[in-house]
Formats: structure tokens, C-alpha cells, sequence
């Protein structure tokens, strides 16, 4: 057996410290499989003193994280910081500028910083990989940039939210509403103390663009992914929806074509045939489309301390074995420039819900928005008063180009009949 | 860009003309994810003239299939020729011998004589690979190998006959018997002509053993795998079971622990809230459960000549960039060799249906051999009379042992109450 992989890891809070314990309780097993052990020498975090449950007093303490990049025993380091730029940023270029591999779990740096690391990596001759970065524990990055890499893939979607599904399948099977749910997810620990980053989309978005930029060989364009999170999805929405067969779920979805690269989160209308329907609590799942292999899915625990160390020691496993090429698939300099799509061409089924006043001819006025827009109604509900006297309306379209339906609540903005802002949710064909 | 990848390639039937397109279609993006070109320099079959839809005619022709082997152009053979043994191991020896890299669909050679072939490939510094020889175009051999490498699996288990599960749903969505499923099934392509290594359930037996060799690190054991089909499940047993909230999947089901390598192929019933119970049609999927990532479920086209011409081409790309190691993810030598485990230790709740005389005494008969082997009832169905005037008494049982089912069983053996052999199906766990 060669020398061990050795390891600087910066960060141990819970995923660090999943990390140490996966290395302890598997290591024998670790090195079967990697044809050589895979050793920790030296950590870096905030508070060297803090009960985090594993013994790191073995390991060499380092103040500055930066310079685990330049430890002398590391083969590998290991950034479980977070944050896009600051000290995980600054350990990724030293790390690479030092001709050593690079592992994160960093979905935000490697986002918006992850095709300046990859020209990094790939002028070093080194790794840089992120399979923890996307969907936890599942094998994602692994299955389109090798597993799915004979394929053209058209379309890349899932669930790359945890906190949001969990808090959707709560409020489904509960019947209760966003905030309620959300504040037993925090005393729970599925969802942070400030979830914006979760609930309003924008991890998800982080994770999107990653997955497009290896599925389509396409340049990472974050800035280009219309985010939308699940905040104003009611109680009522849901029931709507389960009475007409469909789940709600907020999924990113990312298609190339020769209309141009299409990226959006946002809360959709998922049927119940679509195996996306059935995936619940902090689970996360990914599809892949491709034109030979046809429809993947990946299914997994897409978050937790487990499930991402998991990924993290993938990453390490591969490196140990000295497998790993470009890491976005292809050279960084190869990746193109795709200009982001025109949303208003896509054609697709909507639903659209309004809160509006209960008094005369709101009906009609929505109705008439609609029809001049050239929207056409599939299904109207009504129903009766809610707690402060409102009412709402959904409606379904029928399939039609988007730039009606946004047209159509275009003309109702400002109308002194709705109240707060209309719910504009896009249903997943099956 | 390096010298292409070039390919031998033997059996030009639905899967190999499959391959041939894919790597028409998808030539450039193939080349810029692999890093170098993929191409197929000579070909072997039965009949050179037959129509198969693509050109054969610029690739050298080779009528005995063992000398591509030692083709002198090609640094990799693809053998889908089928058969565990003659013509298909023959050319995996020599081409194994001669240094060259071998990739197959194989899942019969795999499953008798992988250790073999593998322990030739170790020695050769070549690699062997078989991704589509499992689950089709579902990464799964990579998704064990690599993905879910950092764990200790203790179960996998899945759906890996996508025949048997065609079938199955069609009986359970139109209520019809299994033999004239099958025959529409056999009209449709889903089904070969002779079914037998399909339905009952050796196919499948085969990939299970590739998978648990995979998960466990240990031996290759497919004489273990204890193997049933889905010939004897009536429609009856799929309404019974939809009544209980299950749904009847022919599951393999490896796992491994201190009792030994348990492997099984059954038909079972599988909780509606299991994912493995929304698979439906020809797809396959399989789970697998690690000790730090928790569950992760692969899902996808389990057949046909697009999903495994994917997975047959992304191990070309896996080899076209030097990225592979020992097939069994470690040496083939330091596979562990694991006793098979007493099944009648194992605990689990059982489905058991009889079919029985219209006579007095036959419940109290089936239940006091019940009772005497220590089986718990959980319920008992009796429906009326078939068509032929027999009866169904349909029993699930409380958690106990194996053993115990099957002293009742073997109690009622020969029993002239009873029609034919009971139908005894596991159910698995949610």
C-alpha cells in the first residue's frame, strides 16, 4: 500500500466534524477501497476549544486557515467554512496555487467563484471537487459529469432544497401555514436561525447552476437564474393543488437549447405520476434527461452532517486514487458562454393565484386580464372567505407562452382589487 | 488533444447498433468530455450483411470475435455478445491477456466469472468495466464503486428486472393474470421470447450479485443468491396487497453482517410510502444504505438500446481518461469471501397465500399449522371462490422469524386441502 492521502481540513463545525468521525469509524474500509489510507494531519476553525464530540487534539492546529494551503504533510485540503469569498475563497486560491488538491462542500464559493478555481486546478495539474456542494450526500456532480457523460443533456431539474421541502411537506401533510412551519423547522435545526439564503431560493439557485454548467458544458452563470423561494406559498395553494392531482415543491430547473440557457427556482405544480411528487421531508433529488440514457433520477438525504461528509470522503477516495480530470468535465476555458433564454417563449401550464377583496366583478376583472392577454383558463376555483374576509382565486392555464401570463398580471398590478401580490406557480409536465 | 480512444466493438445487435449511433450523435461533446476522441475502428457479428440501421462499412470487419482482441488498431474491445460463457469469456480472457481494456453489458459473464476477469485486468493494468451489465443506463456500478465509497453499506437492494416489473405494473393497473401480461409483453419487445432468466428472477440474481460483491467488498457469490420469479403472482395477490397499502415489486435484496452475505431475489410487497414502490413500467431502480450517507435511490431506463448504449459509453469515457481502478473497487484478491447467512434467522412480517378447497376445515387446518410453527397473525383474508372453485386465504403475519413460516409451510406440505404451492412474498420495511 502507498503513502496515505493527507489531509488539512478547515472548518469543523458539524460537517467537520462529520468528516473526522466518517475517517475514524470507516478507515480501514476507506483504505481498501481507495488503495491507501486517508489520513487527517491538521485542522483550522474558529474556537479551538469548543466540545464538538471527536478528538482533534491528534491533529495539528492551525490558527490561520489559509495556511493549511501551505502545510507541509497536506496532500489535500479540505474547506468546510462557507461564505463565496472571505478566508474559504482565499484557502481555495492559496491551496491551488500550492499545487494541492482542493475539496469543498461550498455551493455559494464554487457558484460564483467556480470557474476562476477550476483554471486553477486545471493549470496545476491538481483537483478541485465539490460533490458535496449539490444535494448532499447523492452522487450528483459524479453522475453527470461521468456517469451521464455520454449523453446531451436537455434539461437538468430536482429538489436542491432540504429546509424549503421539508417545510412544503410539512405544511402538506399538516395543513398548516408557511410561518408555523418554518419556526418548528428552526427549533428543529432544519432550517437556520436566518433562512433567507433557503427559503427564498437562492441556495438552490447556487446549487442550479453548478448542475447546468456540468450537465450543458456551459460557463456557471449564477446571475442568470430567476430565483423566486417558497415564502408566499399558503396553505390554501397546496390544497389546491393536491385537489387537482399535484404536488407542490420548489424545484430548480435548467435547460439548454438553441433558445439559450434556461435557469429558474421557483415553486412548481409537480404531478403525481413524476417521481419529484414523492420525494419528502429534507430530502433532496435530482433528474437528469439525456438523449440516449433518457430520465435519471437520484434520490438522498441532501444535507446533515452524514450525508455530506459522505461526499467530502467521495471526493478524497477519488483523489487518493488519482482519479479526477477537468473539474466542470471539460477544460474551464472550453466551457461556453450561453446566453440566458428569453423566458417569455417558454410555453408551459401555470397557476395562478390571487388574494382579491370579496365584493363585485373582481372575478371578472381577472377573467378579462386573462383574456386579453391571450391566456386561456383551464380550471377557476373560488373559494369561500378566508379569516380577514378575502377570498382566493387559482386558476390552471392551459399550456401557453409565459410572456401572456405575465402580461395578464401586468395589467391587474395595482388594481385595488387584489390584495398583496397575485402566486404565479409553473406546473411540471410529467 | 490526444490520440482517440479506439474501439472493437463485438455483437451488432439492438445495444451494439445503439452504441454505433451514440457515438455518431454525440461524437464532439463525447471528445470534449473525455478529453479525446472515441471511435470504432472494427466490429465483429454473426451476419455481416444484416440491415441494422447504421453503417458498418467503414469499420474493419472481423468474423472471429476473439481476434478483436488483437486488433491492432484497437486499445479497447466492447463485448455484447452475451452468454455467461463461450465466445463472450473467450474474447474477455484474450483481450484482458493482451493489455487492452475490456468493457461489457454482460451481466451472466460478470456474475460467474468476474473475480476472474477482474484479477486478469488487475494484472494487466487494464481496465474492466461493466456498468451497463447492472441497471442499464442507471450509473449504479460507479454510484457504489465511487459515489457511496466513504460508506459502510449494509443493504442494497432493488428493482433490477425491468421485465418482471413491466409485468407486475400492468397486472396491477388492468387487474390482468400474469401469462397474458406476458404475452403482450413478449409482442411489445419487453420480454424475450423465451422469458425464463427474466421472470424468474435469475437475470436479476445476477446483477444482485455484482451489486453486493460491490457494496460489501466481498467475493462474487451468485450460487447464494436464494432466487424466485414472479411466475405464481396472481392478480388476486396484487389486489389483496393494494388493499393492505403495498404494492408487488420483484425485489433482489443484498445484505451483508455478523449472520454472513444474505442475497435474495423475490417478489415482495413494498410499502406505499417506500420509493421503490412508485417505480413502475420497464424502469429499474436500487437503493442503497451506507452508515453515514443514509439512503440513496438511483432510478432510471433499466434496458433498451439508448440507456445501455449511455452506460456501455461512459465507461469508454471512464478509460478514454485513464480513470479507473480495480473493478471491484479493490483488488479482486482482497475480496472477502462471506458465508452465506441462515436465512431462517431473519425476522420480518410475511405475506402467505394459499389456494385452497371450497371445504369445511381448511382455515382451522392453515391456522393451526400457522399456530404450531409460532406464526403470529397479523390478518387474514378469504375471498370467494375463483372460477375453478377454489378459494384464496391470504395471510400476513406479525414480525417473526423466517423459520417459523416455513415449518408451517412444511407442515402443510401435501396437505390435500390445498391446491398447488402457497405463495409466501416478504414485505419490505419502510
Amino acid at each position: 500500500m502507498t503513502e496515505p492521502l493527507r489531509v488539512a481540513l478547515a472548518g469543523i463545525g458539524t460537517v467537520g466534524a462529520g468528516v473526522i468521525r466518517l475517517i475514524d469509524a470507516n478507515r480501514e474500509l476507506i483504505a481498501r477501497r481507495a488503495g491507501r489510507a486517508i489520513e487527517i494531519v491538521a485542522v483550522s476553525a474558529r474556537d479551538r476549544g469548543k466540545d464538538r464530540g471527536v478528538d482533534i487534539a491528534r491533529f495539528d492546529w492551525i490558527d490561520d486557515s489559509t495556511a493549511l494551503a501551505r502545510h507541509s504533510r497536506a496532500d489535500v485540503v479540505v474547506e468546510l467554512v462557507g461564505g463565496a469569498d472571505g478566508p474559504a475563497l482565499a484557502l481555495a486560491r492559496a491551496t491551488l496555487e500550492a499545487g494541492k488538491s482542493f475539496v469543498t462542500a461550498n455551493k455559494a464559493m464554487i457558484a460564483h467563484h467556480g470557474l476562476e478555481l477550476a483554471g486553477a486546478a486545471e493549470a496545476a495539474g491538481t483537483a478541485l471537487k465539490f460533490e458535496a456542494a449539490v444535494a448532499g450526500g447523492i452522487p450528483v456532480i459524479k453522475g453527470l459529469r461521468e456517469g451521464a457523460a455520454a449523453n446531451e443533456i436537455a434539461r437538468v431539474y430536482g429538489i436542491l432544497n432540504g429546509t424549503c421541502n421539508f417545510i412544503l411537506s410539512k405544511m402538506e401533510a399538516e395543513g398548516r401555514d408557511f410561518a408555523d412551519v418554518l419556526g418548528e423547522a428552526q427549533r428543529l435545526g432544519f432550517a437556520e436561525a436566518d433562512p433567507t439564503f433557503d427559503i427564498d431560493g437562492v441556495d438552490a439557485a447556487h446549487k442550479l447552476s453548478i448542475l447546468a454548467s456540468l450537465a450543458f458544458g456551459t460557463k456557471p452563470a449564477f446571475g442568470d437564474v430567476a430565483t423566486s423561494g417558497v415564502r408566499h406559498v399558503l396553505a390554501a395553494d397546496i390544497a389546491e393543488a393536491a385537489a387537482l392531482g399535484y404536488r407542490i415543491r420548489l424545484l430548480g430547473i435548467a435547460e439548454s437549447n438553441a433558445a439559450g440557457l434556461f435557469q429558474r427556482v421557483h415553486p412548481h405544480l409537480v404531478p403525481l405520476d413524476h417521481p419529484l411528487a414523492h420525494v419528502s421531508g429534507s430530502l433532496n433529488a435530482v433528474v437528469a434527461e439525456g438523449n440516449f440514457v433518457g430520465r435519471l433520477f437520484f434520490q438522498g438525504a441532501g444535507a446533515g452532517d452524514g450525508p455530506t461528509a459522505s461526499a467530502v470522503v467521495a471526493d478524497l477516495i477519488d483523489i487518493a486514487r488519482g482519479e479526477f480530470g477537468p473539474p466542470y468535465a471539460m477544460p474551464a476555458d472550453s466551457l461556453l458562454a450561453q446566453p440566458g433564454a428569453d423566458t417569455g417563449d417558454r410555453r408551459g401550464r401555470a397557476y395562478v393565484r390571487f388574494t382579491v377583496a370579496d365584493k363585485v366583478g373582481v372575478l371578472a376583472e381577472i377573467a378579462a386580464a386573462m383574456r386579453d392577454a391571450g391566456v386561456s383558463i383551464e380550471s377557476l376555483m373560488q373559494r369561500g372567505a378566508m379569516a380577514d374576509g378575502s377570498v382566493l382565486v387559482a386558476i390552471v392555464t392551459h399550456e401557453g407562452p409565459e410572456r401572456c401570463v405575465a402580461q395578464a398580471l401586468e395589467k391587474l398590478r395595482g388594481s385595488p382589487s387584489l390584495i398583496g401580490q397575485p402566486l404565479w406557480m409553473h406546473i411540471l409536465d410529467s
